[in-house]
C-alpha cells in the first residue's frame, strides 16, 4: 500500500497514512478530531479544512499530480452554495475541502480550522481557569434512509436505528463504542410521532441520541444546533443559562427570585411550611416548577429557539431546594439527624417534572452531599476542581447557610453552618440587599474617626463629590464587612466587638438601642434618618463571621492542615467583599491574599459544566460519595471554639497577612489551647 | 479445613464441603438453589430443609455428636411459631431446619422439599410439554437497616441501597453479578415516598427490584409474594392472566369482549377508523386502556390483593392491537408496503400508558415481526419455541387473519394470510359462534348421505336419542370444516367444490341461492328453518382454506421443504377442529396425524412466559430479529397456487395420511408444475 505524509496544522500533528484515506478518517488516526454530524454526506459543512500545500484537480486544474482526490459533486454543491460563508473567514474555494470527501493521493499540509475541530473548549472564570470540553449528552446525527418497500418492510424503528448506527460510526470513528442498532432505544413520546416524521421528511431525519444510547428527538431534514439549559435554584434568586450543546455557547441567562420566598424566606421556614400545611410541599412545588418554565420562555424568546428544541437540562440547588423540585419532603432535612432522601443524581424524564422543554428531554439533577450540603455545592466542586489538586483547596459558599468543602485529590471533606442573613445586609438594622443607593464600600479615618464610602449606582467615593447627598439608602452585605472591619481597624470597637465608650467623636453614640457609628448623617440620605452601624450590628456580624470561621478551622483540624493553600469564595457575596477586610474581622482563615479567589456563581458554572459534558456527571457522582461529612454540633470542641471565634481577629490565629492593619493585637491566654 | 460429606435429595448431588458452612450455601456449591428472600435473616423460611440423616443439638439433645449447629434463638423463634404450617407438611420440628442457619458440622443427609428449591418451573401445554423455568423481572428482598444518626447522616436512598446489595448478595450468592450499591436506581415515583415509608417501617422493608437494576416498590415489613398479569389483546377478546411471579401460580384469568369492536369488527376496519376521524385513534387507545383496566381490576378482586401489589404487565396482541396500545398510529400497518412503527420489544412504566397497576411498574410488549405478524406470533414462537427444534416445525394461528411461522433452529420463515371469517362460522349462512345450539360435529354417510351432528351443550349424536329436537341454532366454525369435508368424502361435492346434481337424496337440492345439503330439519332447530350448507358456504371455507394452504406452501417452499414435521395449531380454531377432516379439505398441509397439535391460546401462554422469565424477552427478541417475513402477493407464483389451492383436497398433494378417505382421487394436469 502507497503511504503518503499528512502534516495537521496548527496541532502540528503528522504521520504516513495509506493512499485513498480521507482526510478527516487520516486525522482520527494522528489524534486530530474533525467535527461531522452528517455521517459524511457532504451536507453539514462541519469538517471543512484548508489546503496550506498539496493540490486537487477541478479548482486547481494546472497541477500535474493531485495530492487530494478531486472535488465531487455533492461538494462541489455544497461549496458553491455558500460563498457568504467562506468570504466571511476569508477562504477561497479553491483551498477549502471537506474533510470526510477528500482522499490523500500525495503529500499534504493541512490546516484544520477551529470551528472545524471537534473536542471544542470553553474557558470559564474559575480558581484554576481550566477550559471544559464539551462533550454533550446529546449528539444529533443526520441518518437518510431507503424508503421502506415490499420486499423489505422493515418496521420505521429499527429502518432508523439501522441508518442511525451507520451514522454513528462514520461521524465517531470505527473504533467508538456505538452500541448497535438492536440495543438502541427510543423514548415513547419521541416513538409516537417518529412514523409521521419520517414520512414527511422523505426518509431523511436528523436524530438526537441522549447519551449514546436514547433517541430523544427525531426532526425531518437536517438541523445541526441542539440546546439545554443549567439552572441554579437559589433560596431567593432562580439562574437560567441556555447554551448551545454543540459549540458551549451561553445564548441567553435569565434570572427570576424563587416565588417560594412568600413560603418563607430561608430553607428552614419553608420546610416548616412543607410540615405545616398538608398542601404546603404541593404549593411550593409547583411554585418552583413554574417559574423554571417561565425562565425556559424568556431564554428561548431571547435566543430565538423553540421550547421544543431544549433537549435536556441540569439542575444544581442546595439541599431543601433539590428536594422541593423533586416534590420530596423536605421534612427530615430540617429535623435531626437531618439526612436528605437522596444523594445520587436524578435523571428523569422533562415531562414526568412538568418541565415545558421538549417532553423526550432529561433532567439532570446533580447530587447533593448532605441535608445542608446541596447540589449547589457538588456543582461548586465540579466547577472548581478541588479534586484534583494537590494543594488543599478551601471552598466557601456564603449565603444565609454557607457551605465549606476542603482538601484535595487525595480527601475532601466539608461541612455547613448557618451564618444568618446579617452577611447579606439582612437583620443588620439598616442593611438592604446590593442594589442602587446601598453603601458598598466604607472607610474609616483612624485619626479622625470620619467614614467615606461608596454607594451602588454612583461613581467614587462620597467626600469627592457632592452627588450623594440624600441617596443613601442602606448598608448592604459588603460594606457591613468593611464596616465592621474599619471600626475594629480603627480602634472604635475593641477586639472584643465592643464600642470603646470614651472616643472623642460625635458618631459615636449612645442610641436608642445602645452604642452606635453614625456612618452617614441624616442629610446624606433618602430615608430622613442617621444611618449608624449599631452594637447589634456588629455583634450581628460577629456571629456570622464566627459561625464561618469555626466551620473552616472544625475542617482544618480534622484534615491536620494549619491553613488552607488557596481560598475560594463563591456566590455573590464573595465577589463583592475586601477579601482584606474579610480577614481583618476573621471571616476567613488567613492565607496569602494573592491566594483568596472569588469565582462568582460557581454552583451556575458547575451546573453548566455537567450540561456541557456528560463525563463531568459521573466525576461529580463519584467524587461526592466520597466527601467525608461533619456535623458541626457533634465535635466536642464546638461551642468553646465558636466563642473564641467570635473576636476580631481570631484570638489563636496569627494573622500574618493582615498583621500590619491590626491596631492592638490581643493575644487571648483563653486561646492557648485552641484547636490548632 | 475439616471437610464433610452432604448428600441433597431428591437431586442425589452430593460433595465434600468445608465445615461450618451453611447448609444453604453448600447447596448452592452443588448446584442446587434453596430460595430465600429474607437475606438469611431466618425470617422468610423459604429456605426449610429436612434432615433426613446426621443430628442437630437442641432437638436431639441425646446426640452424641452434632452434624449441624445447634438451632439458635430467631430460627427456633421462627419453627416454633408455625406449628400448623409443619403439621399441614408432615414435618416433625425436630427434623425441619433453615439451611441459611444450619452449619455443617458432620455428614447429613437433606431433603430439599420442592416448595424450597430456587428454580421454580411450571408446566404448559405445548407442542413440547417444556416447562417453564421461574425467572421474574422482579424479585423481592428484606433490608433491615439501622437508623440513620449525627454521625452517619446518610440519605435514605443510599441507606436502602447499602443494604439491598447486601441482601441481595446473600439471597442470590456472592457469584451472582449484583449491582453496587451506587449503581442501582429507584423508579421516580417510588423514590417520593420511600422517607415515609423507611420510618413508618422502622428501617425495615420488603424491597422489590426491577431487572436487578431499579427498584420500584419499597413495603413496610416482609412481604414475599409478588404479582404479575399476562396480557393477550385479540381483535374480539381480551384475555387478562394474573400470576404470581414467586411461584408461577396462575391466580386469575379474566377476559372482556375487546371494546374495539364498536369501531370495526376486523383490523382494516379499526385501522379505517383511525385514519377516517381525527380523533378515532384516540378512541381505539382509551377503549383498550380502559378494559385492561377493567380486567385487571376484576382479577386482583379475584385474588384478594391490591392494584398496587401487580408490579409488572406483559402484553401481546396483533400489530394493529399493539400499535393502537401504544397510541401509535396504525395507519402505515393498513397501507403498502405494511410497515409497522417498531418491532423491538417496548418497556415502559405503567403510569406513563395510564394502566393502573403500580404506576413505577414496567409494562412490556413483545416485540411485533411485520404489519400482519404482530406479538400475538412472537408470543406464540415463544411458547412453542419451534426456534430450538431440529425438526421443521409450521405454526398456525388461526383467525379472521392467520399468521404462519415455518422452521428449525437454523431459520423461520413468516407470513400471513387474510383466511376471511368463514372458518371461525362467521359469512356462512348459517354460521355462529361456539356456543350452546351450535352444531360442532357432522359425520355424512356415504352410502344413505343421511348425516349425524353434535350440537354443543348436549351429550352424544343426534342420532342416539331424542333430546335434540328443536335445539339446533346454526354452525360453528368447527362443524362447518368438518361439513364440508363430509361433503366431499360422501361424494356430494366434487373436488372442485361442486355440488354434484344427480343424487339420490332429498338433503341435496336446489335452495334460493343454489345448490344445497340440509343437514337439519325444520324440526330439528330452534329457528323453525331448514338449516343447509350451500354452495356458497362451500365456496367460503374454500376460499379461506386455499388461502391458508398457499400461505403454508409458499413458506415450505422458500425453505425448500416437502412437508413440516409437525403442525401446531394455536387459537381456539385449532383446539375444536377435527385434524383428519382438516388435511382431507386440504386446510393444512400433508402431515402424520399424530405430528398435528392443537395447543390453545399460545400467545397467552408466550405472555405468561414472558412474564415469569425475563430472560425469555432477550430471546424472543433475538429470534424475531431473525425471522424472514414473506409478502405473499409479491410471491409471483401466488395467483396460481391460490387457484389450485382451491380445490379438495389439493390436486399436488399425495395426502398419505388421509388417503384412505378420498372418494374418487383427482389429479389434475395443471398441478405438474405446482411449486414443490
Amino acid at each position: 500500500m502507497i503511504k503518503h505524509t499528512i502534516i495537521l496544522q496548527p496541532s502540528g500533528s503528522r504521520g504516513q497514512v495509506d493512499e485513498g484515506t480521507s482526510v478527516r478518517t487520516a486525522a482520527r488516526e494522528l489524534g486530530v478530531e474533525i467535527e461531522s454530524i452528517c455521517a459524511e454526506n457532504a451536507t453539514c459543512g462541519k469538517c471543512m479544512v484548508l489546503i496550506e500545500e498539496g493540490r486537487f484537480e477541478k479548482y486547481n486544474v494546472d497541477s500535474q499530480q493531485a495530492h487530494l482526490s478531486p472535488v465531487g459533486t455533492e461538494e462541489r454543491a455544497y461549496l458553491e452554495r455558500r460563498p457568504k460563508l467562506l468570504k466571511s473567514k476569508g477562504w477561497e474555494i479553491g483551498q477549502v475541502r471537506l474533510s470526510c470527501q477528500s482522499k490523500i493521493l500525495g503529500d499534504v499540509l493541512i490546516n484544520v480550522p477551529e470551528e472545524s475541530r471537534g473536542n471544542k473548549q470553553i474557558v470559564r472564570k474559575s480558581a484554576s481557569n481550566r477550559p471544559i470540553e464539551i462533550k454533550p449528552a446529546i449528539r444529533k446525527y443526520l441518518v437518510t434512509m431507503a424508503p421502506p418497500n415490499l420486499e423489505r418492510p422493515i418496521a420505521d424503528w429499527e429502518r432508523l436505528a439501522k441508518g442511525l448506527e451507520t451514522s454513528m460510526q462514520l461521524v465517531r470513528g470505527v473504533d467508538a463504542k456505538v452500541p448497535r442498532w438492536f440495543d438502541m432505544n427510543i423514548d415513547y413520546q419521541c416513538l409516537r410521532t417518529l412514523s409521521k416524521t419520517l414520512r414527511d421528511a422523505k426518509w431523511s431525519v436528523t436524530v438526537s441520541v441522549w447519551n449514546d444510547k436514547e433517541v430523544i428527538a427525531v426532526q425531518g431534514g437536517y438541523h445541526e444546533e441542539s440546546y439545554g439549559a443549567a439552572v441554579d435554584i437559589g433560596s431567593t434568586t432562580v439562574a437560567l443559562y441556555l447554551c448551545n450543546l454543540r459549540t458551549g455557547e451561553l445564548l441567553a441567562a435569565e434570572s427570576e427570585m424563587n416565588p417560594q420566598i412568600v413560603y418563607g424566606e430561608d430553607v428552614m421556614s419553608r420546610i416548616q411550611y412543607a410540615i405545616e400545611y398538608p398542601d404546603g410541599l404541593e404549593k411550593l412545588h409547583k411554585a418552583i416548577i413554574s417559574t423554571l418554565n417561565k425562565l425556559l420562555s424568556k431564554a428561548a424568546h431571547e435566543a430565538k429557539i423553540k421550547l421544543n428544541e431544549i433537549l435536556e437540562m441540569v439542575l444544581v440547588g442546595n439541599s431543601t431546594m433539590h428536594h422541593v423540585l423533586l416534590n420530596l419532603h423536605p421534612k427530615d432535612l430540617g429535623l435531626a439527624p437531618f439526612v436528605p432522601t437522596i444523594h445520587k443524581s436524578v435523571d428523569i424524564k422533562a415531562r414526568e417534572l412538568g418541565l415545558h422543554i421538549n417532553p423526550s428531554g432529561n433532567i439532570h439533577i446533580l447530587p447533593t452531599i448532605a441535608s445542608f450540603v446541596g447540589a449547589d455545592t457538588s456543582a461548586m466542586i465540579l466547577a472548581e476542581e478541588p479534586h484534583k489538586q494537590d494543594e488543599n483547596w478551601l471552598l466557601i459558599d456564603v449565603g444565609t447557610n454557607a457551605e465549606l468543602v476542603l482538601g484535595n485529590r487525595k480527601r475532601l471533606v466539608c461541612t455547613s453552618t448557618p451564618t444568618g442573613p446579617a452577611l447579606e445586609g439582612a437583620h443588620v438594622e439598616y442593611g438592604m440587599r446590593a442594589a442602587p443607593g446601598a453603601m458598598e464600600r466604607v472607610h474609616i479615618d483612624e485619626v479622625t474617626l470620619e467614614p467615606k464610602y461608596k454607594v451602588i449606582g454612583i461613581e467614587g467615593w462620597n467626600t469627592d463629590h457632592a452627588e450623594f447627598k440624600g441617596h443613601v439608602k442602606g448598608i448592604c452585605g459588603s460594606a457591613i464587612i468593611d464596616a465592621v472591619a474599619e471600626l475594629f481597624r480603627a480602634g472604635i470597637v475593641d477586639s472584643r466587638g465592643k464600642f470603646k465608650k470614651t472616643l472623642e467623636s460625635r458618631r459615636v453614640r449612645e442610641g436608642e438601642s445602645g452604642w452606635e457609628y453614625v456612618i452617614a448623617w441624616t442629610e446624606e440620605t433618602s430615608i430622613g434618618r442617621d444611618i449608624p452601624i449599631t452594637q447589634q450590628d456588629v455583634r450581628q456580624i460577629q456571629l456570622a463571621k464566627a459561625a464561618l470561621f469555626t466551620a473552616a478551622r472544625t475542617l482544618l483540624k480534622r484534615s491536620n492542615l494549619q491553613n488552607p493553600d488557596k481560598v475560594i469564595l463563591a456566590g455573590g457575596f464573595g465577589s463583592f467583599i475586601d477579601k482584606e477586610k474579610a480577614m481583618l474581622i476573621g471571616l476567613i482563615p488567613d492565607c496569602e491574599l494573592e491566594n483568596v479567589y472569588a469565582v462568582g456563581n460557581a454552583a451556575g458554572d458547575g451546573a453548566r459544566i455537567a450540561l456541557l459534558n456528560i463525563e463531568k456527571r459521573n466525576e461529580i457522582d463519584a467524587v461526592t460519595r466520597n466527601v467525608e461529612r461533619f456535623e458541626l454540633p457533634t465535635d466536642p470542641d464546638f461551642q468553646n471554639q465558636f466563642m473564641l471565634a467570635t473576636s476580631f481577629p481570631h484570638m489563636s490565629e496569627p494573622f500574618e497577612h493582615i498583621a500590619h492593619l491590626i491596631p492592638n493585637r490581643v493575644v487571648d491566654p483563653m486561646a492557648k489551647n485552641f484547636m490548632r
